[in-house]
């Protein structure tokens, strides 16, 4: 075998065979093919695409070239949700203990962030004591005793894609649809959940930007999922605006908080939504028992305890859930409206490079997170708004306020109409086909 | 301007501006743009395709990467041409004295050979004393004194062409129409001739695989080359067969011999095709009589004094043209027709390489070539041959020959059925349109 037979066959738009794609992802990952044949290659891949078969062998290939977490230490069904990234979105640590209310386990490793806001583990370090290292071990104790867990990401999961990624993202071969789902299903299937929810975002600074191209990525992955044996499903959502009106660190902690209290806002939709789905997959609930499970998982005050009890298991000061005060956030200015009309559009990107710029996360991977600083949302799209209204809070510690500020402003459109109300998704696939909003 | 952004637009099929063809030329060139960006950028540009006005630009910018010889020394019409490479294809060394003959210069810059047999300078170094490497100066002098002389490539002629085709040669993108096109024309405008006919190869071997192909090259290059000024038709010929029954390096300067004494073979018709169109094109003859003065060249044995005259200004052992049997050559063995039948086909690239094998080729840049080996062709496609007939001479000494005469053996097809009568070439294209023979 030969990679110049391989380009040859792509090229051609041929079939790759299961031994071909096996030969270049691990010929890669060794480094006996060098950059500028496998570069040829992805963009060949790009623009002639994968069939189904090739994708899902890429995505073996993948998974196989390094460690994949064994779940088995877990009594009972474990679920994941990923999404493909959003500003604002802290999800994962409402939804770990409203799951766990409702008798699924998550056992989550999560990454840091990089270029805007922080990561789901910045987030809960900035919880006193909050211990997102936990051993395999300790991790699997408090998965079984509390129902949730949240660590950092640990062992060599897809290192092929790791490196195959950073080619992709130098040579403007990101945006292929068989490339994006092998990358993000290799790094799903290895982290060893048995049901997914995949939160797939579409808009500017999304991987798609349009809701059918977000569409046409998730009906591949729930397609490679499915042949992978996983309970499987995606729900496609836009980024037009912060997932959550709390964009920060201990801020996106203190807006958690409140939807565990019972706070009936967009993130709280989100959230049920996204629970609903996924505790639907499992099997053990169809989607109206899930609702209700759900409803009286907050309504009981169980999954604020029980987020209080993770926080707790994991050596984390429980009190700040209790008392979400506890919090030391930054000084605080208003942002105003300079002309009345509609909040028409929000360019969610640039509200977390806002707070990037406050130090609320890192421009390179060693930049140390000041959790305190942030951005507190007032208005989302379809507000109405006066002049001199105010359109968010910032909370700041100095660094970085004047561009900050600028950021936002710019980030927050207003105009005369009203804009088409804002839909929690669009669309919902699964293995038994695609239901739109 | 960003390398990225350059991807992106031929990605989806955007055409790229002069200056975004000449950052990517240069930066390439100057080593700021890595190969694996560059082989993304070619596998878009072969997938994708170029407009003529790219390919134009494209040409431009590895044109002007280098050296750009200067013809103003020569007080006439120079003309060049230039065959996209075949087996045995010594035209260059008849056509040379018959132009010349014909009042047109031909100051030719040749390349050794690696591979195949070997080249036109490898050809003329097997003439005792023949100087290939005489100074521009000197050059010029025999060009204007003689009418054509033929000497090794100086110069730093289209660098960039020579970094970009090591590139597309290990990573599948050789075969794209424009890039080739550029590759060509930037090579050929930077030696400077003023007519110039090309000779476009299809078949097994060549770049082209059919002549439709080779067609749509060539009608490219034609477009090229007349927006750069230049008087420029091409001949699409193909590589079924060598050209010259003669293949090796002395064994070619005796076949060139017998042509310019009037032998009328394959060898000569194409020779007489190539003549008629690079007269006509100079715009001094007409079709008509350009063959009357073609004719007259050889009849009256001034082309072969002429080539005699040239050998000799360039310090060769003229006495070998006027006696060939002064050629040292090897010993000779027969091959044999195992079966009756037609000659139905030949794998051109085969005879060649059994030539390389005896040491008549490099596979080496730096292997030294065995001038005496070769191999002499008694039969063509279409040939008549009974069991036991010679079918070729091969002249070796001792190096090579089983695996030689294995690789003639194969390449040598005979059938039951006569084939298709061979035409000298498929069809012509200048400014004026299409001729299909």
């Amino acid at each position: 075998m030969n990679i110049l037979d391989i380009i040859e066959k792509k090229k051609v738009k041929s079939e790759l065979s299961t031994d071909e794609i096996n030969y270049f992802v691990d010929g890669f990952t060794k480094g006996s093919i060098p950059d500028y044949q496998m570069s040829a290659l992805l963009m060949a891949i790009l623009l002639n695409g994968m069939t189904d078969r090739e994708t899902f062998d890429m995505t073996n290939a993948m998974l196989h070239s390094g460690d994949i977490v064994n779940m088995s230490h877990i009594q009972g069904i474990v679920v994941d949700k990923h999404s493909t990234g959003g500003i604002g979105d802290s999800t994962t640590l409402a939804l770990a203990p409203i799951l766990a209310c409702c008798g699924v386990y998550v056992a989550k490793m999560s990454g840091r962030g990089l270029g805007f806001t922080g990561g789901t583990i910045d987030k809960l370090e900035s919880i006193p004591n909050f211990d997102t290292a936990l051993s395999e071990n300790e991790f699997f104790d408090v998965v079984n005793k509390v129902g949730c867990a949240v660590i950092g990401q640990t062992g060599n999961l897809a290192p092929a894609d790791k490196k195959i990624y950073a080619l992709r993202d130098v040579t403007g071969t990101v945006n292929s649809i068989p490339l994006i789902c092998s990358s993000v299903m290799s790094k799903k299937l290895a982290s060893g959940a048995d049901t997914i929810l995949l939160d797939v975002k579409y808009g500017s600074g999304a991987f798609m930007p349009t809701p059918q191209s977000a569409l046409e990525l998730a009906q591949k992955m729930v397609t490679i999922g499915t042949l992978a044996g996983k309970r499987i499903g995606a729900l496609i959502t836009d980024m037009q605006q912060p997932l959550s009106d709390h964009v920060g660190n201990s801020l996106e902690i203190i807006g958690i908080i409140e939807v565990l209290k019972g706070a009936k806002n967009r993130l709280y939709n989100e959230i049920k939504e996204v629970a609903i789905r996924l505790l639907a997959l499992t099997g053990k609930y169809d989607v109206k028992t899930a609702e209700v499970a759900f409803d009286e998982a907050i309504s009981s005050g169980k999954a604020l305890n029980k987020f209080a009890e993770m926080v707790q298991a994991q050596h984390g000061d429980a009190s700040y859930i209790l008392d979400p005060s506890k919090f030391e956030i930054g000084k605080k200015v208003e942002v105003k409206a300079d002309k009345s009309g509609y909040v028409t559009g929000m360019t969610a990107a640039d509200i977390g490079r806002a707070v990037t710029h406050m130090g609320g996360g890192r421009m390179q991977k060693t930049d140390v997170i000041d959790f305190s600083v942030g951005v507190v949302m007032k208005v989302a799209i379809g507000s109405c708004v006066k002049k001199g209204d105010v359109l968010c809070q910032v909370y700041h510690n100095g660094k970085g306020l004047d561009e900050a500020v600028n950021l936002i402003k710019g980030a927050i459109e207003i105009g005369a109409d009203k804009p088409a109300e804002h839909k929690i998704a669009y669309a919902y696939v699964d293995k038994n086909g695609t239901t739109l909003y």
